[in-house]
């Protein structure tokens, strides 16, 4: 039973996992920002892979449009088998984000950071791992162990990292009010999707399948593709609305799967013309969105609750794992035990 | 006939393209070198869509491990929907690359960048462009009109463009030396795969394939995942050899199709090893490779000439363009006019 597996129980503990980093996570975030502010940081670079590279695209657009910082996200290659790193400005934050904090490739971009004499920060759920020892500061996740091989309290919980120190560098209390109310949001998100279980039949023999998002949701869009790719091998790929058209949009056919990530936001009379656009070329259209013209274009639905744009990822993932979990079960897959894959991923 | 097409013209003008460029782009590249230093640049900041966000994906790696320049590929929505760009250090460099110099989002971007009193440039086929306006240095293609709707010798264009920035960047006239060979090497690319409209046929049914490359052929398999997409609607998904193993490798299964480039060069153990472990998954390779070891590994071989890594992203793609204008005539489709597409996408 898919209610019975690993993977269920973690997707639920969401609500609790992010109760106890907005306990735990504004200490470190706070001195954080207070050293960014004290180092005059200019741009932040940020190492990361799989699921944590998704998160990292939040980071962009959260760190971006909130506090103005731009974003880098590097390529781990360079410093670990190319040993040809890039020299960053000595106002560059340097970011880890990693689940276990093991991969070597992304714990070599931090070590040569701090060789270079950046201030370095880790994000990770392992405070004693090789990542954050490379680290001058930590937020840890604290989301206890993460046993399902697939990431999601990890994944929240490092979206949640992400936005405490956004708010704390901020030091907007509307923002850092808004957050406190997110272990509520994310309860609510997963009250108002018990229904998946049932949509999921409905994909059982799809092969392929888009996921598309935008801004603050393009981290959302990739996530959603992993966990499909990883739980049900379905070729799910992930793309912003604007770099579809600009070619892959020719591979709609009527029947096609989209799945599109529209908040309600600055995007939203975007988001609604992309929706209408696919409709018209009678994609099947999955809308998760807290926008009830768009859910209404859905031929099926996933709700989440109405929030500020910037803090929609956190909520907007959680059907898509939900959906992901249900459609592996519906397919007779394990989702605690997809195929090929180790908890631990080591890549040089 | 796919031998009668404007793309199979537009792909075979390619090495005149680079001949011409290599005349006429060494000045503007030298002059946007000298600036570069003069205004002691320590970061690029590259706004691009579609085929050009590959070129700048190149750009990432070559700026990184020759010039050891860091390079972040920026988000265009915070500049053009959300209204909240990020402010850049004064020793950024604002780059656009963009086959027309149309969409108002990457325009959005340089203007933005030259508001904040940073060094902008554009790399671009029109040098009348609303890009072209917003730039202080422009690198003209002079590639011609490019007729077909998929870009193909533009993109070899700018790669090349880039590579000459590069090379007038590290002042080293070795590097400099093997730019004058390019044209030759992408004359003797084409040559070496004249069979590749009879290769496409063992294909013709296949809805999905991953394409795989890593560092500077990161670019190579956006590039070709995109050509394929546009071209023959094909759901084709690039990775980096790292990321797949990172969660997507769960996909393969007996006879998945996985175009995997792997030239020569600092990857070459890590590449054969992870193409020998496909092997062992019985998934169908096709190798894109100038390494013999490698290409026999291949049930399909795309060959090219040696060169160095740095260099090979502009000959990999050759077979990449070739084998989707095949595999688009295998299907009947044409592959001047793919559905749902316009030659110069305009987003927001």
């Amino acid at each position: 039973m898919a209610t019975d597996s690993i993977l269920y129980q973690e997707i639920h503990q969401q609500p609790d996992v992010i109760a106890t980093l907005s306990r735990g996570g504004h200490g470190p975030a706070k001195k954080l920002a207070a050293q960014i502010r004290e180092s005059d940081i200019r741009q932040v670079v940020i190492a990361a892979r799989g699921t944590s590279d998704n998160a990292a695209r939040y980071a962009q657009y959260l760190f971006g449009a909130i506090n103005r910082l731009p974003v880098a996200l590097t390529t781990p290659s360079l410093f670990s088998l190319y040993q040809q790193p890039p020299l960053f400005a000595p106002d560059t934050l340097v970011l880890g984000i990693s689940q276990s904090g093991q991969s070597p490739d992304i714990v070599s971009v931090l070590a040569e950071g701090r060789r270079q004499g950046c201030v370095t920060a880790a994000i990770t759920n392992f405070e004693e791992s090789p990542l954050a020892e490379q680290a001058d500061h930590l937020i840890g996740l604290g989301a206890g162990e993460e046993r399902s091989i697939a990431a999601t309290k990890t994944y929240t919980a490092q979206l949640f990292a992400v936005s405490l120190l956004s708010a704390h560098l901020s030091e907007d209390p509307e923002y850092l009010a808004v957050l406190d109310k997110a272990p509520d949001l994310v309860r609510q998100t997963l009250a108002l999707n018990i229904s998946i279980e049932g949509l999921a039949e409905r994909y059982r023999y799809v092969r392929n399948c888009v996921v598309v998002g935008r801004g603050f949701n393009y981290s959302t869009a990739f996530e959603i593709a992993l966990k499909l790719k990883e739980l049900t091998y379905t070729l799910a790929e992930p793309y912003s609305s604007a770099d579809f058209l600009h070619g892959p949009v020719s591979l709609i056919e009527p029947a096609f799967p989209v799945i599109v990530v529209a908040p309600n936001g600055v995007l939203k009379p975007d988001l609604e013309s992309f929706v209408g656009q696919l409709r018209s070329m009678d994609a099947e259209l999955l809308c998760v969105s807290n926008v009830d013209v768009i859910l209404e274009m859905g031929r099926t639905r996933f709700p989440f609750p109405d929030a500020p744009e910037w803090l929609s990822p956190l909520l907007a993932i959680i059907p898509g794992q939900l959906f992901a979990l249900f459609l592996a079960a519906a397919r007779d897959f394990d989702p605690d035990r997809p195929r090929g894959l180790q908890k631990v991923t080591e890549t040089l």
